[in-house]
């Protein structure tokens, strides 16, 4: 079998190495030049795209911004999955929300902004602690501001006047004092069946991803199938075909869907050494219409990213259930470089080897290691 | 880091797919043609042998039978492991038993036969129950025959005069009564550490790898830690860098060494989903002087080969905590096209799952199932 993927970055690339084994060969699109990588070497294959996608048994995304043209042309086949509805609702935070709205999936309280002046509007709906978010990021990384202050909104009013709003449309979510931020990757695969992954307890640091905990600390069964139940009603509603990543903010006994990401997630890279089967090979199981695996966690595990750096020791190896995953990328500031996967026989053991790995790192890269393995250890 | 493999079939493959994640990029080499080619794809790289040699960390071997010549090349670069002298061991069984010998490590009563009348000697020395073994096999497989009445010695000799004995010599063995077949595998790196993973027990069938349970079950940690013992004495007698099979024979509580394998090994694929760290990627650790991985099983696990034939049921993915490992070649008698590795919690569920495997298989190429799923079941 043969699964195109457009994007040539590191998910297609894992994609390629859990897939390859199932006898499942994945090819990469460049989305830049239209070409047809090796997802591994990144060197061209003698294929056209067109070729690739007539001989592709099925195609996908790493990532949601495809240019939409590229996406028109593969629907056509017939074989893309998710489709392309589902792969605009990541990109496009007006249409996640309204998706959601749609579904009755509860989400962070929110307008739509086409005009600045409709942030005074906001301020009386939602209170004066907001976080405005462009609809849609592009490749330049985020759009995001925050008022903290009513008085500060002319100021903010004027900022966002200088944006094409009508164009581009601002989501304004009221700021939640949440507890903290969650994930649940799931997968549906062709014939309709559903598995989902324990819950996995993200940290971020300057709006990236820098550790996920799997199974997350002190979820019991009840939040658990509450998470369950919003990817069931998701993934159902949206007839979704693969793994979908949804970020939840929990608050109390309540789960808040953030975003969702209609794609293999960073959030899940844990699942490689954590879980029975991973999430790149349930992707792939997924649209290629085979069974899906096991999604049980076989331990406590962490995934701890490597990011804008490269120069650490590759003596971190000698901790026991340390396994290093590398991009093989030129080294950018916060660019993500690759991660280390850490399995444990508990959670306390597991801060133990986090306290470990500090050893091996240049820690200002790690702002979150050393806290959680503390927390951990605890 | 870069390693250089000899030979382009699925242990090369698997080593490839288990360095890319570590930044090791694993090439492979032809030995028909002395082509470097992708250990996936097989396609030809854009380097040649010398160029590749010369651009590797390390290199190593996925089978022992490489050509001396090439092995020569090799070893002159310094960066040949395991060293020439240990592959030739695999190679070469009268060099096997006389390393055993020296290293005073049990093994089976044996008599070294360069001349058909020696056979006779070999009969009052050993008994009428005799295996014998051509030293060395090449590409053809098995040179093997046995003496079980000793009426049929004249014609056994008549049949062996027709060989170069004093060219390839004979191993001739007593037939052992065994209690049950296990294998040890173990790492030692460039540094000295060594690991060892838990024994695992094989299931042979017409002299081929059929299924391997592991951990072997009945093993108490005395006999762990005999069998470790001996990979302690063979791999630093050896000065061996790399993984190392060791096939043994358990007679009570004795381990008797049938045969070494200075490479990755079938008996230890259950690793790739058994153990914390894989064969393949402890192999590639050791040879390019990294820490050793994890060597402890996450559970019982069992490895099912899929032996000659090709068409099965994909639904046997269905079974939790199967996975599938296809080498993507053509189909011929005998030939190994892949393996199944199956995890469980328990030996009964083991037992269960392989009676399901059984049910998506076609049972006349798995002589071995069945009864192995209801012994474990029972």
């Amino acid at each position: 079998m043969r699964v195109v993927v457009y994007g040539a970055g590191q998910l297609a690339q894992m994609m390629y190495l859990a897939g390859s084994p199932l006898g499942i060969e994945v090819q990469a699109v460049d989305v830049n030049n239209d070409s047809v990588v090796h997802p591994v070497s990144k060197t061209p294959l003698d294929t056209t795209l067109a070729q690739a996608l007539e001989s592709a048994d099925a195609l996908t995304v790493e990532f949601e911004h495809v240019p939409e043209r590229l996406l028109d042309e593969a629907a056509k086949t017939g074989k893309l999955m998710p489709d392309i509805a589902s792969i605009l609702v990541g990109a496009d935070r007006v249409r996640e929300k309204k998706l959601l709205d749609s579904m009755q999936v509860p989400n962070c309280e929110h307008r739509i902004v086409t005009h600045p002046d409709q942030l005074a509007d906001c301020v009386d709906a939602l209170g004066d602690k907001l976080i405005l978010k462009a609809s849609r990021d592009g490749y330049d990384g985020y759009g995001q501001w925050r008022l903290t202050d009513k008085a500060d909104l002319p100021k903010l009013t004027q900022a966002m006047s200088q944006l094409n709003l009508a164009e581009v449309p601002l989501v304004v979510e009221k700021m939640m004092a949440f507890d903290r931020e969650l994930s649940l990757i799931g997968v549906r695969n062709k014939q309709g069946d559903i598995r989902t992954y324990p819950l996995a307890e993200n940290l971020h640091h300057q709006g990236q991803l820098h550790v996920s905990v799997a199974p997350a600390t002190q979820v019991d069964d009840e939040l658990q199938r509450k998470a369950h139940d919003i990817f069931v009603k998701l993934a159902e509603g949206m007839d979704y075909v693969g793994v979908l990543a949804v970020e939840l903010f929990q608050c109390g006994d309540t789960l808040l869907v953030n975003e969702l990401a209609p794609r293999v997630h960073n959030s899940g890279h844990w699942t490689q050494s954590g879980a029975v089967t991973s999430q790149f090979e349930n992707h792939l199981r997924a649209v290629c219409g085979l069974p899906l695996g096991d999604t049980s966690a076989i331990g406590p595990s962490a995934m701890v990213n490597i990011i804008g750096c490269s120069s650490f020791s590759r003596e971190l190896l000698s901790i026991d259930g340390s396994h290093l995953h590398w991009y093989g990328k030129s080294v950018r500031e916060k660019r993500k470089m690759g991660h280390i996967n850490v399995t444990a026989k508990s959670y306390v053991e597991l801060g133990e080897k986090l306290e470990q790995l500090g050893q091996f790192l240049p820690l200002s890269f790690f702002p979150k290691l050393v806290d959680e393995a503390q927390r951990l250890k605890a």
